[in-house]
């Protein structure tokens, strides 16, 4: 019998009481929010209109490092948390690794993600305020079901614009939030000013996530006592998902361990800043130097490639703008990539810690060596990962193979963030050979940099 | 604070390290099943040529009342077991009753339920034998997922015959069961003798489980080093699947409960048998009187209308014949029917069990109230179930609901075997109120006993 188990789960008493705002212990913050309407950095009170109040308040907060977990949010965590920390051991069998191979799986809930986990803070809140009807876009589809299920819970009305080659691909995602009661609306629609633009100058975009979101705004500023909610990117975002790195630091604690390299997949950076969030905390307060590693997709390289610039953070550029690495607001990937992680930009907060030399890594890999990768994943683990998830996979594996050749037993960590059950037309792609890569041109990319907003005295 | 956790989860050391065989401590035996060649009783070793021998002597002991599950099974369990126990505190708030609502959820695994609990125990004993190929059938795909899982794993080629309706409903469960390797084929299919025959008198048939199973047998004969494995029905099946209650009797001593109601869905009976089997043994050895409800589809109602005979347990009339409540191998339930549950007979344990007045009641349930509790669960739960655990999740609301009434406080354990994530095409269905009802009428049925094989001095 192995001392570590194959899951350690922590008991309901074990799921902490409170989130981790990383940004207390951070050396430097990112630059502030600019307000698009000012072109100066952003207030608390500019961002009421799009957000409800608790959240604007959390998003500019730096400085309160612990944040209450309220008790409705913590009711509701109990449904589905704690998630278990995995030992995988059939994983490095396979691999004939040393490496020591875990992984926080977030996918044990309906909605397939770790998304849930910022849905139900994100709804509470809005209840609360009063708020009578939310809407967001989503994408792969993990965000909009996660916020149907919240919403269903908290009885407030959902509407959800989803990228419209994701919504085509993939009808039974549409189909599981209208279950929750949602409605669901393909982007871009000619239900939103920015809608209606975008079709007009190119009307057979499949969408982009930067698009859908410009739509949702548009709604919810229109439509009395509605607010936007987003998914990923955003600082309380990270804030609600440090829930994940919590866990598992107190897992690992548990076992007696602590990881060598922490992995996770980055789109906009939810899953990662959540899953680092305590880990980066001993580097910051050089308790420990674990090495960190983003992975993104190589048709979307916001990190390995982008920019570190102001931009907006939606298409129809009606946001507040952020400093952050960026392929411009314009950017959309090519429409054979798969998954998530479809997001021109990256979190503010990941962005700074990444160009300040905290985050040590960032990796982009093709889509075809993330199949590879998810499907030896799901033989051994007999757990089918999402597309984006199996971006850490990839680098795990390729991490722990390189263990192999070194003879080094180092501890690998990453972020299974969740389930591909909705994505098996990729899957079908891949099982039949028709997969292919793309990697954008320079070319491609320099359109993108060309129409970066430019900022009075900031960024010309 | 409750003193109940939402979720009780048992730790890795206390998963059982035996399955219990519930024939051990019966009264009465089943009637033994029939070779259908000699039309006398069959010995193990007549199911040599179908089943591995490790199986066959599992299937025929009615002694042994605890087995050893062998290591390398338990090594598998440990990557998705224990399975939680969970308190529905939500589910009662929103009912307002005063009963205690819990389910054992099976449905946190790639296969989306506890099919893989008795696939990867039959998968281990056939490579352990040297079989060197197996084959299935599967009809609404779950078991077909949970033995392409574990054929995976142990490395050995699957072919699954999957009924054609089901196959061409969810196109994604076809797809998974490829990711992990194994060959589908919609049955009825013009690769078998049975398959052809089926295909002769009725071309345009939809398929039906018991004619996925003749021509998977069919298969498993012809084949060299081939074997045949069935996710329900057999005494084997029900003997892995008491892990369902060992585990759920487990956790319940450990919070101080016991069941007054215990509610399982029950197609061939694989998770009823499994999860009541303890807790049937208790009633058996007058330990404890539990209230056993057996909840099926009104569109295809085995034991509320069938008949107790010898039945074939396919289509094709090759496999041993059963003593069990059966609507005639015949039997197809009607397209309008979503979801699994579709099986002609019912387990000849659960089957006698319920004849000699120890299983307590059966219950017939139309799908559009079946889908109405699953759409009532998912928003206060947040677990999508699948339309077959929505069967159980039906009655025990009902029983819920009664005790409203009553001011009873009872305690109500259901067996919540899986998700939906592969039934969308249902819930859109159900959504868009384009779901309807259908129960067979006498004359419909009396087709099906007509049809029931005559047994030499047995039956006539």
């Amino acid at each position: 019998m192995s001392k570590v188990p194959y899951r350690v789960y922590l008991s309901e008493e074990e799921i902490p009481r409170k989130w981790y705002n990383l940004r207390a212990d951070m050396k430097e913050q990112h630059e502030p929010y600019i307000n698009p309407g000012t072109m100066k950095p952003a207030k608390a009170e500019d961002l009421y209109a799009v957000f409800c109040e608790e959240l604007a308040k959390q998003e500019m907060d730096d400085k309160t490092r612990y944040v209450d977990i309220p008790e409705e949010v913590l009711n509701f965590y109990k449904i589905y948390r704690p998630s278990p920390l995995c030992r995988a051991y059939n994983l490095e069998k396979a691999l004939d690794t040393p490496a020591k191979i875990y992984y926080k799986f977030e996918g044990n809930n309906t909605s397939g993600s770790h998304k849930l986990n910022s849905a139900v803070a994100q709804v509470y809140y809005a209840k609360k305020q009063g708020i009578t009807s939310l809407t967001t876009e989503t994408g792969a589809g993990q965000w909009g079901t996660a916020l149907s299920e919240a919403c269903a819970y908290f009885e407030i009305p959902l509407t959800v614009y989803m990228v419209k080659v994701s919504s085509q691909q993939k009808p039974y995602r549409k189909a599981i939030m209208e279950t929750f009661g949602a409605k669901v609306i393909p982007s871009p629609s000619d239900t939103t000013e920015a809608g209606r633009a975008i079709l007009a100058k190119n009307p057979n975009t499949g969408g982009s996530l930067g698009c859908a979101i410009s739509e949702a705004i548009e709604h919810a500023v229109k439509t009395e006592n509605c607010r936007y909610v987003l998914g990923s990117v955003l600082n309380q975002v990270l804030l609600h998902q440090s829930i994940i790195g919590l866990e598992t630091k107190a897992a690992m604690e548990k076992i007696d361990t602590y990881p060598d390299i922490v992995i996770g997949c980055a789109g906009g950076g939810s899953n990662l800043g959540g899953l680092i969030a305590p880990f980066m905390q001993d580097k910051l307060t050089e308790k420990a130097n674990p090495y960190f590693i983003a992975v993104e997709p190589a048709s979307c390289p916001s990190l390995t490639r982008g920019k570190y610039a102001y931009d907006f953070c939606d298409t129809g550029k009606i946001t507040p703008l952020a400093k952050m690495y960026t392929l411009g607001c314009e950017f959309i990937p090519s429409a054979n990539h798969a998954g998530g992680l479809r997001y021109h930009g990256m979190s503010p907060i990941l962005s700074k810690l990444y160009h300040d030399g905290y985050m040590d890594e960032a990796r982009a890999v093709e889509q075809t060596r993330i199949f590879d990768a998810a499907a030896l994943f799901a033989k051994y683990e007999t757990i089918l990962p999402a597309p984006e998830s199996s971006h850490a996979i990839r680098v795990a594996i390729d991490e722990a193979l390189k263990c192999k050749e070194t003879g080094e037993a180092k501890t690998i960590l990453f972020g299974l963030t969740g389930t591909g059950y909705f994505d098996m037309q990729a899957y079908i792609q891949y099982n039949e050979n028709k997969m292919s890569d793309y990697i954008p041109t320079d070319e491609d990319l320099q359109k993108g940099f060309d129409a970066l907003p430019s900022i009075p005295g900031i960024q010309d």
